[in-house]
């Protein structure tokens, strides 16, 4: 039932261009049948000649970059390279030639987006980009046509799996945030520089790209707030537990009073918030629209097969002409955003979780509130524990406020670091719970 | 940045027709914007001429059926009209004159999409369909486009609000069946006449449509297995919880070794199921692909609003071209389809929860067991309780097996019933665990 024959060439032979290759050249068919599109992979650009090229790649398997890129039969180009330069280099270049691009990339994304896309718009293409947010799971089809009726309040979610991963091992196994980074690296998860995963730019990425189409939001990317999770304490971890909540690497967009807040850090959510139960490698998104209220979506966000059933759809998408007639009539895309203001993420309201040590000594808690009270933050729970080795005769403190601003909470946290019955009160940590009604009263 | 002008009509008047006019009437520039199709409601049909119609429709609202199915100047037709007959025969006549219809009537599809669709085809047209599974949640567009580079194994969740509500309310408040229905009825979930929501058959009208996209099957809607909820005991109800597991009204279709089996029942979760945590009036709906693995999506699915939104994403999807490009291009529509072994729900494998009487003396559990031998099924977990009134001399047994056929269940249940220590073995419930492993092994 083939009705198009789409002839494409993959960029890049790592994890997903793999994956996208293999099940191409082994379900081309079932994919016709299915789809009506039949994908022909004609080329496969390495960037280095390799010894490990699959037998049935040998024969399309090349490193002339040029050859590639100026191949008249190919009708759309797949980027799998990774990384920045050399890929918006190369998609820059497809681009001006009116060819198709699919791509996976949410750096190249998040950083030259705008300019992509007018480049696409202006060459009368376009680029599928559904393999950029959370791999298989069909986010941003759901953001840029299944919601397409909402105005969209917000947008959060669990968007990076090695993270996830780690968070997970740490809770599940008691372990450290270094010795869970070691189980992911070994375990094929994290890669041997985790750094952009573990210190939330990854996640950042993915949400620019997610925020920029719900919001029709020309994002500033430099702008988005980003934590990492290399920093979480196993010891706030189990005293989280203990309260009934648990830490989260969470990437956030959602209106505010004077516009739109972005941010990515680990927060703390209640153990039956619905994305609590997202473990190990999984992703999961929230959406949160005028007209639909919440809806969420879950799924494997990285790996070489779930990115590439994003990748083929896309393709598909582009044999078909979906891709297009989306990117050609709706208002989304990022070269036609206008910038909005973009609120930093201290004018943001949230609970905290604080831990701290203090003397074990008359008075204490009352000296504490005092200052607490003086930048207007409310107590909701005190935990005072025993510190187990006794000869420092401190105790442990853990405070849970009720609401405030980000930036009380800094004052709160400077002023405790100027008493002397507190040390180290340094750990604070946001606790999320952006519902359905609290976006309502946001509106 | 309107591109596209439709004007549509709306057939029926009722919660979701509402809904769809006012969101159109107050936003259709705001949605333009967006979308780039500028939707005009030119026409609402009523049945009666009612007395509470919103002023801004009055000038549009009629009962001439065929002034308004007629009409020359109307692109999309929008049926809310609900029930079978009449909406069938209107849709029938629109598509005949290759109108453009979108519609949320699963029951209409689930027993005639065949035809439908095929008339669809013949005159040059389609039909959205994305509001009859799930409201708002874009599941028909995951099927259908998102997840089209997938072979798909498995499609299962909770897809009825109003029988989620019922159990969320029986397992929260100890309540019986009948006063948690009361309860619905009362705050306008469940309707006067509930019967198509709890004995299962608006699940089989989804998941018949869901899983006739997923497996391009013509699907025999007489041979789904349907149970609902209205026999549901509140004492199993605590048993389950004590035992860690939750009720929940499952509509599932997926690939057994020779064919698909689709079914609707209450089944048991363990209770960090991802679908055990889906409470009150929200549906999710889990889809395993061979490319994917699992992505679950998770919303209101049903009401006014949430329905509206999927109803004006199709009219949009229509006016860019995109709908009429997916069922043009694709084979999954069910005038393509073709017939495959629907697999009977009593051949499928579960664990099963089994409740029953016993006499409380030597020897009665060994005689069980021999029972449960005979038929080659193997206990997991036996709980034995006294029964409260000790008049009688009977405890309560309740039983978890290991996976077996369902088949040999009704023989084990059948057997026991003939001893004389046991009573009342009726009550057997399965376990629902299918997950990835699971799948990958049915393959």
């Amino acid at each position: 039932m083939q009705k198009k024959h789409l002839r494409i060439a993959i960029l890049g032979y790592g994890t997903v261009g793999r994956a996208t290759v293999d099940i191409l050249q082994k379900r081309a068919q079932s994919i016709a049948d299915k789809s009506g599109v039949y994908i022909e992979v004609v080329a496969v650009l390495l960037r280095t000649a390799k010894l490990d090229i699959a037998p049935s790649v040998q024969a399309i398997a090349t490193c002339d970059r040029k050859a590639v890129l100026e191949d008249e039969n190919i009708d759309c180009y797949v980027e799998l390279i990774g990384g920045v330069d050399v890929a918006y280099s190369i998609v820059r270049e497809l681009l001006s030639r009116g060819k198709f691009v699919v791509t996976a990339n949410k750096a190249m994304l998040a950083l030259h987006g705008e300019e992509l896309w007018a480049l696409a718009r202006k060459n009368n293409t376009c680029i599928g980009v559904e393999a950029s947010c959370c791999a298989g799971v069909p986010l941003i089809r759901a953001i840029a046509d299944g919601l397409i009726a909402n105005s969209i309040h917000a947008v959060y979610g669990i968007v990076n799996g090695t993270c996830n991963f780690i968070l997970t091992k740490m809770e599940e196994k008691s372990i450290s945030y270094k010795k869970a980074l070691e189980i992911s690296i070994t375990q094929g998860i994290a890669e041997a520089d985790p750094s952009l995963d573990v210190q939330g730019l990854d996640a950042a990425h993915k949400i620019a790209i997610m925020s920029s189409l719900a919001f029709s939001l020309k994002v500033s990317f430099s702008d988005i707030a980003v934590q990492g999770i290399d920093n979480i304490d196993q010891v706030d971890m189990r005293h989280a537990k203990e309260l009934g909540y648990r830490f989260k690497l969470i990437a956030a967009a959602y209106k505010v009073k004077d516009g739109i807040t972005i941010w990515v850090r680990p927060v703390l959510l209640i153990e039956d918030h619905p994305l609590a139960a997202v473990k190990d490698t999984f992703n999961a998104v929230s959406i949160f629209g005028d007209t639909n209220g919440h809806t969420l979506y879950y799924g494997r966000g990285a790996g070489g097969e779930p990115t590439a059933s994003a990748v083929i759809g896309d393709i598909i998408s582009i044999g078909i002409g979906n891709w297009q007639s989306l990117f050609e009539y709706s208002g989304q895309w990022q070269d036609l955003n206008t910038h909005r203001n973009q609120v930093p993420a201290g004018q943001t309201q949230h609970r905290y979780y604080l831990r701290m040590h203090v003397d074990d000594s008359h008075g204490v808690l009352a000296e504490i509130a005092a200052v607490f009270t003086n930048y207007s933050v409310s107590f909701a729970t005190v935990l005072q524990k025993k510190v187990e080795n006794q000869d420092t005769k401190q105790a442990l403190l853990i405070i849970i406020t009720h609401e405030t601003l980000e930036n009380n909470m800094k004052k709160v946290l400077s002023a405790l670091e100027n008493l002397s019955c507190v040390y180290d009160a340094k750990t604070m940590i946001p606790i999320f719970d952006l519902d359905e009604e609290k976006i309502a009263s946001l509106k």
